[in-house]
């Protein structure tokens, strides 16, 4: 029995309710063979069409970007646990499922608020993002060759505010969902924390998370099956091991790309760095369970404290 | 030391970010006096104002009821949670505070899903009122002699999902805020549960959630110091105590406002015949601590298991 963090893209989830919903039903899948196997599982998930959305709605209540992710933290919180509670139910297992509406720490003097980067919304034609960047003052950038997108600062996770609460609830069994969309970010002033514009990225939260709840592993879901060097090229080689002095060589070599396989490997090295026994996992959904045996999944590792 | 439950009225959080901010941090107050003074605490709050608003802002993603309740609680529970740990922090007391999503279980073939009833949203002009009626076919009602509002279906809580969460949370002394905006609607549909539209009424969702959770008293906050029998008349009785046999006669008289005074009434009845030594509170909360004491509030007790 392991402890296991699962993190969820933000894109896996559709761009609507019904879509959520339907996409939710086949996370929740393999998640149960996971719980039913007896492990401890968190799953953390990103926001970045959602909060975008959100925020586009809000627009006339002037809402900031840490009240809307809390919201989306209502909003795919909600769908999560009920569409995990389904999938547990038609099996017999009787286990809490619950999300927690949870606040990141970040640094106020964090770099990425002079330099937005993580993309949020929808993806947006060249004159949809040239508009924006007009009427709303967006900054934008081109995004993996998918069109436009809005970009807000994404500061890095330094603590878990309700990281206690967490802790409570996994070591009575509970299923946790939790830093749904990295979590609000906060920063400390005095003995308050206030909301921070920007939008944190889940896969650092989320091993963050991991170190601070001591976790196992930490899975974080993409659309591929496996990370690879020379993505793309003819030279492409999937790797189903690689150990964290390995990772930081493909990093240097330019090999993962900002924002979508970068940081989840960053992520990897520093959570597998961290304490004995514990191993990152980079896969898909549909091969959770292969990966967590080695049959799918790139796992990073750490030779030194292995 | 007791276990409370103190219910916050949804119209008490203000219209917007900022005075929502604002009056959380009075709130915070006398929550964190009943915290100093050793109790366990947990938390709920309506979500009217909220809703409404969020459900209008989300109108174009087609964004159903349940959801918006979500949301809501995303975004007043980190408010909330943030404002009380802020007020923690300066008296130097260390406790966790955390909001929980959370669903509330209700009957498909309640009535209240032919009849809405409970107001939600902005208050509004005759002409406001009669516009939405005809372009969103909203069902609109005269609001305690302060305007018009939208009213949606409001049926009764039958169980609280996530309910042992809160209770494992709340017995490892963490301040728990649930079953925001009354709970997000679901209803039972073979293993599943589905979002039902609808709010469902706080006040009623905290008994609930009382009863299951074994609280000593509820709390239900409300605009005046006490309950009074005929009131607004030359013979208003503020009332300091009230039997559940006295009160039902009360209610039979008519002396309580449905959607206002009704339901914590109703609710206070119930909770006080649920089990020994419970009893219910109605007050005002600025003076919460004076009210546990019997120096305010009106007290709703149970002659027969007292």
């Amino acid at each position: 029995m392991s402890r296991l963090l699962i993190a969820l893209g933000g894109n896996a989830l559709g761009n609507n309710v019904t879509e959520q919903m339907e996409r939710l039903k086949e996370v929740a899948l393999p998640i149960a063979d996971l719980i039913e196997k007896g492990h401890e599982i968190i799953i953390t998930h990103g926001n970045g069409p959602q909060v975008g959305m959100i925020h586009d709605a809000m627009e006339k209540e002037n809402m900031p970007l840490p009240e809307c992710t809390a919201m989306s933290q209502g909003y795919i919180g909600y769908h999560l646990q009920n569409a995990l509670r389904a999938e547990l139910a038609k099996r017999n297992i009787v286990k809490e499922v619950v999300a927690l509406v949870t606040q990141v720490v970040v640094d106020e003097n964090d770099v990425a608020f002079n330099h937005p980067q993580k993309p949020i919304g929808p993806f947006l034609s060249f004159e949809e993002a040239e508009a924006l960047k007009v009427s709303k003052n967006y900054e934008v950038i081109e995004d993996s060759g998918r069109g436009y997108r809005r970009v807000v600062p994404s500061p890095k996770p330094q603590d878990i505010v309700e990281k206690s609460s967490v802790k409570v609830l996994l070591e009575n069994g509970h299923i946790v969902i939790t830093v749904g969309g990295g979590g609000i970010p906060v920063i400390r002033n005095g003995m308050e924390y206030l909301g921070a514009e920007g939008v944190i990225d889940k896969d650092y939260s989320s091993g963050k998370l991991a170190e601070l709840v001591d976790c196992d592993y930490i899975f974080m879901l993409t659309g591929v099956d496996r990370i690879a060097i020379n993505y793309g090229q003819k030279n492409q080689k999937d790797l189903a091991r690689m150990s964290t002095e390995e990772a930081n060589t493909y990093i240097e070599e330019g090999h993962f790309a900002p924002g979508s396989m970068l940081p989840k490997v960053v992520t990897g090295i520093r959570f597998a760095e961290s304490g004995k026994g514990r191993k990152a996992i980079i896969g898909s959904l549909e091969k959770t369970n292969e990966a967590l045996v080695g049959d799918s999944g790139t796992i990073i590792y750490s030779k030194e404290i292995e």
